[in-house]
């Protein structure tokens, strides 16, 4: 279907700008804010304010908006209508307990890894994750594998649209260097991250496929980075994450 | 702030509608379908769906729009605006390792708690509950918290608004033995449940206060029944959720 300038809400667009402008540093917005943040005009970001006020997705306390947990309906009705979710806790429970080590699920969004699910056993990352949590996908071995499965352009035009922010000394930010290291994550069937998030992180991810053996999401074990080497770190968890990457195949949407 | 009719864009909340109305049962929706669950006529759900559609927030297949990843950060938004779950999950992982139980944290959303952290022990409930999961307030141990702590005529407004279904042969659906128990939460400063929710599941909660002494949000723990009383339950876990309550009293915004 082709879609006509007409056959659009522009304020709907404009709206959910606007609560994509709230996030954990900027919790509360002025209208003034708003206006900044999404570069809609100061009369455009107070109507949509007011609206979302009206409507029961923020609170106004005569100077600053913030959101409401009716806003929580929005984006966990997404989750809400995702069977991957579901379909994934219990096999992560599982793997998790048995390795005794954090294990996640994450699908792609954009040039960003979106955690739909965790099994958590310690605390190795400084901030913490939980459905819902985004973090970049080309410093991550979850991001690595959902680019691998992408077609090279695509995945280089991710790489250009991302932020590549040196996160560590370790973080591999130029294009051409990560194009490498995704074509042989393709190649070996998964990907290991040696502190490129965060000092003292480790991390190794293999790719979901469903019944088509398309690529749906990534499953990781992060864990605390020590004095072995990488090589010991994906020859302990590799095998666990491979077959419960057997288990589910054919069980994913 | 007075809002007046032309301060509101009308196309931003009946988009927020149409979102709302994917869920787990309907993932996918058409054109009518959408029309049908929001009440909107159909050239309007049609454009609000084109809009989510056009924004990347929906997916179209020629005869069902599905919602993307994007919609996630709308909600993650408002729970990664929340300073609330980051203060209470290390206390949350603390308590639940300690008493080896799962332990989560709510808050009210009108008629539903909506979980904004947890820490999971074991399996317990056929549902899984994750950050933005929900549950009605009237037959659940943190609920009764959050509505002792509401004025009466309001706890009653949302007891009134609850679809009040008889989940398990325990549960109490009445609205004056409802406000009855409300009322005895508030008095001894906790709640218990036997098996309202589902049969075999036990919970006691207890709220969490701000410093100005505000309820902002309920702690519980959730167990399976045994053949042991709902006393020895309460004797075994109240002192532990008391105790995290005050180390967290002041922390909270």
């Amino acid at each position: 279907m082709e879609i006509k300038e007409r056959d659009l809400m522009g304020g709907l667009a404009k709206g959910l700008k606007v609560i994509e402008a709230f996030s954990l540093e900027k919790p509360r917005l002025s209208i003034s804010d708003a206006s900044a943040v999404t570069g809609l005009d100061r009369a455009t970001a107070r109507r949509c304010l007011l609206t979302l006020s009206a409507a029961g997705y923020a609170a106004y306390d005569g100077k600053f908006f913030s959101l409401t947990p009716r806003v929580l309906r929005l984006g966990t009705g997404c989750l809400a209508t995702m069977p991957l979710p579901r379909i994934v806790q219990p096999f992560l429970d599982q793997l998790s307990e048995s390795i005794d080590q954090s294990s996640s699920v994450s699908i792609l969004d954009e040039t960003e890894i979106v955690y739909v699910a965790r099994a958590a056993q310690r605390r190795v990352m400084s901030i913490s994750l939980m459905p819902g949590s985004r973090l970049p996908a080309y410093c991550t071995s979850m991001g690595r594998v959902l680019l691998a499965a992408l077609p090279d352009n695509e995945t280089r035009r991710l790489l250009e649209a991302s932020p590549r922010t040196q996160r560590t000394e370790r973080t591999i930010t130029d294009i051409s260097a990560l194009m490498a290291e995704i074509v042989a994550t393709r190649e070996r069937g998964y990907a290991s991250i040696d502190q490129e998030v965060e000092l003292g992180l480790r991390s190794v991810a293999v790719p979901l496929l469903n019944s088509r053996g398309r690529t749906v999401a990534a499953l990781n074990v992060g864990l605390a980075a020590t004095a072995e080497g990488m090589e010991t770190v994906i020859s302990r968890y590799i095998p666990s994450l491979l077959s419960a990457r057997e288990e589910l195949k054919g069980m994913l949407p």
